[in-house]
């Protein structure tokens, strides 16, 4: 067969993956935004079978001999065919060696997980989503098992959500970052507390709605192709392709930073999965490359951009029309709330400063789970040790606790790290858009345009064009080097507690 | 290969041809819910490769063999296997005649024209909107031509929605209705008009969804296992099996019943589909039979039920909760409001004696459409015509004329006449269902279950178990008499307007 009619096959092939793989994403979507509670079953049934088919597709003999054969002519090949080859004769070798009915069967045990997960958390409940746990914490050591026997089941998985990374650069990360942080969450305690006031009191769902669509839009986001709707955790999903994202956001009607900026921050993976070149959608090459870099933008746009003073400076009169409580309050109040410092218990809650920490709890715990140091019947109380050591706050109950997070239930084990080395990309890209953009006078006159310009030319429109290290190099033309973040904590720090440092 | 063998595999065939139909399913809803405006193409994406996996699978050559070896040993099968077979078997036999790719394109189209529809609706923009009913009325016919190239066409869709009718049943049944309902709307006029006036006002969407996840409680939905949504156009649909149903309602603020009934009618369809025997479930005998019992079944919850005198005088307190505004208004006043006859322009908000009216219309102008007698550009003068005609009124607009239905857009043509045939039927069963049952009693104290188990034994239980006109000689015990809702009519006439008839 000739190369072209090759290729066509593959990117045939890649499409209607590209549909099971939409099939499923709403299925999920549906499950956690509007599906009755007891429905889960009902759509496990039709997971299973959408899975098994995607297993199909992307193992079978005839996909197997199309991508080898493709591998075997890859100097006739364009990069960017060869790039999706690449990502997809991986994920084949990957995928065949899990053995089907396994892959099935946890693609069916995430449904109920997460299912059950609500149920646990509603109820503080640790040993009903415990079983659950313990299957997905075995599913994920056989799977980096099957893939690649000689690597550390945590590696394997570290290295999936950003490829690069493992233990041991994330320790070395982690430590320097620990070492930096406690020492100045120290200082912040003897500078005294700025107050939060201003972000406590009653915040109707339906105007922190209308706000979350202002924001959407002032911060660039295409409503015509990005929805918004509500769940128990927010996230961010692709439909079929970059032409259809959704967002979703929690609201606490007695705290107003929560959902605004948790929409900002979703909005940040939205825009990143949207800037991708059009062409690519329906191939491998659509949307975000790595968790890292994906969390890089989130984080991004929800604390260097949206805790910036300008764009606080920018937005206080129109929090003040959606919020008329807030008019009691200066904007420098407002500024200093969102930006206030204080060890607590939930993550997604988390300042700045402190988030780290959280990230590191997770690391911690999931680095003894995949080695089998721990059971995870253990994880409660040794979650509430690591909270204590690192954060110094008793956790009252795993619903606040070990609980919190929907990870875990998604299978996503060895996703957390990205969450912070995402941050401290974000803080060096920063300092490069900063060489031709003013982000300053930008952000002052809520003129997101050329902000996500820069991050369209340099980062979104590649989609997985670029490997996350390729992105990184080409953007910092240099080493990746988390001194940068630690310099920006410090420098916010000193602004919001006008302390020395 | 052993029949137990193959039935085995029959079973299997049928649970993932309904995962398929799931996704389907949900891709619907969540394009008719929540999804944003501009992502129908990609949708259609999706849709277009599970929609042609679904024709492949109801049309290989191995389901061929598999169901025609099947037909082959019908002797040994169980009768309620031997209809599964029956169903599908046709079911293959008539798509297996249509060419893929035009089959692949009907369903792409339907998704397209839908938005279509909408943005044609909202704009008052028929011929926008025109092109695409074109497409879809052609495909209608040629669809019908391939099938059953002796049929006439429309009499073809005709038996689709419900088997055993034509247009020589459907002109007899509705010249009848003709008949005896426009002097009754004449004795109304002269009778003096009630008010609707405890109807109008200000109703808050908020209370009015509160308002419908009451109703849903009290006609007995289990709400662990169906949902409700709002869209431009209440509808119902099955998720995979009838274990995940949704209904869906509209609500305007000025008027309280638009979506009180729509609730208690799509909740009937909702029932009717929920009440399957769980083992049908991924098998083409799950949820309702047919279009004609399924909306004896909504109309039966929404009208004979839902405005009745005692279901009012039970609820009325209730509603008095839910909106203070209508303790202004005795119980009678709401009884009469609910209940009052006058010619209108939309068909979803007409009261049950003009109603049948409304479906006349629209099956006048599917008869000339699919005879190619009328082409679609001329369809808003003759809807205009018609509803001058019939109704004596006069359509300002073609969003509030030959634009106000879905149908159409979703391909639907044929399906009108069931509504008018099931409300007739639903008259029947009320005679049949108080032989043993005190609906009158249970409805004064809303107590549903006694009906809702007369329903589930006689007619919900079996699925598709029973054709249509099983289940009409099985409950009715005679043949079909439309005689019985002409009598209800009048006899809810005399009892609203007082007057004798």
């Amino acid at each position: 067969m000739e190369t072209k009619e090759l290729i066509k096959s593959f990117y045939d092939l890649m499409s209607k993956i590209s549909a099971y793989d939409h099939a499923l994403a709403i299925l999920n979507y549906d499950g956690a935004t509007t599906a009755p509670a007891g429905t889960a079953a009902n759509r496990g049934h039709a997971m299973a079978v959408l899975g098994e088919e995607i297993y199909k597709l992307s193992t079978s003999d005839s996909t197997y001999e199309l991508l080898e054969e493709l591998d075997r002519r890859s100097a006739e090949l364009s990069p960017r065919d060869v790039r999706a080859k690449d990502i997809m004769l991986k994920d084949m070798r990957d995928t065949k060696k899990i053995p089907m009915d396994e892959y099935i069967a946890f693609q069916v045990l995430c449904n109920e997980a997460d299912d059950v997960w609500h149920k646990a958390k509603a109820g503080n409940d640790f040993e009903l989503f415990a079983p659950y746990l313990e299957k997905i914490v075995k599913a994920k050591i056989a799977f980096a098992g099957y893939i690649d026997p000689d690597k550390d089941p945590y590696d394997f998985w570290l290295n999936e959500y950003e490829e690069g990374i493992s233990r041991k650069t994330c320790d070395a990360f982690f430590d320097s970052l620990r070492e930096q942080i406690v020492p100045l969450i120290a200082k912040v305690t003897e500078a005294g507390q700025v107050s939060d006031a201003p972000l406590k009191g009653h915040f109707p769902a339906d105007a922190q709605m209308a706000f979350a669509v202002y924001l959407m839009d002032l911060i660039g986001l295409d409503r015509e192709h990005v929805g918004i709707s509500t769940t128990e955790h927010p996230f961010t999903t692709s439909l079929g392709s970059h032409l259809d994202e959704r967002i979703t956001t929690h609201f606490y009607e007695e705290r107003l930073d929560y959902s605004m900026f948790s929409v900002i921050h979703e909005g940040g993976h939205a825009l990143y999965d949207t800037g991708s070149d059009d062409d690519l959608a329906y191939t491998v090459l659509d949307g975000g490359v790595s968790m890292g870099i994906h969390e890089s933008q989130s984080r991004f746009y929800e604390n260097i951009l949206g805790r910036s003073r300008g764009f606080i400076q920018y937005i206080y009169p129109k929090m003040c029309e959606f919020f008329p409580s807030l008019k009691a309050y200066s904007v420098e109040d407002v500024y200093k709330a969102v930006n206030r410092v204080e060890p607590t218990l939930i993550r997604t809650e988390a300042d700045e400063v402190t988030y780290c920490l959280h990230i590191m709890v997770r690391y911690e715990l999931e680095k003894k789970l995949m080695s089998g140091q721990m059971q995870v019947r253990e994880l409660p109380k040794a979650w509430n040790a690591l909270y204590k050591e690192y954060l110094g706050i008793d956790v009252p109950d795993d619903t606040h606790g070990v609980l919190q997070d929907t990870h875990w239930s998604g299978g996503m084990i060895g996703y957390f790290p990205s969450y912070a080395l995402g941050s401290a990309y974000g803080a060096q890209f920063l300092a490069r858009m900063k060489e031709t953009v003013d982000v300053d006078a930008c952000l002052s006159r809520g003129d997101f345009k050329p902000i996500n310009a820069w991050n369209r030319e340099n980062i979104w429109k590649f989609g997985c064009l670029k490997k996350p290290g390729q992105i990184l190099s080409d953007v910092l033309g240099r080493d990746f080097d988390p001194s940068y973040y630690i310099d920006y904590l410090k420098s916010k720090i000193s602004d919001v507690y006008g302390i020395r440092l």
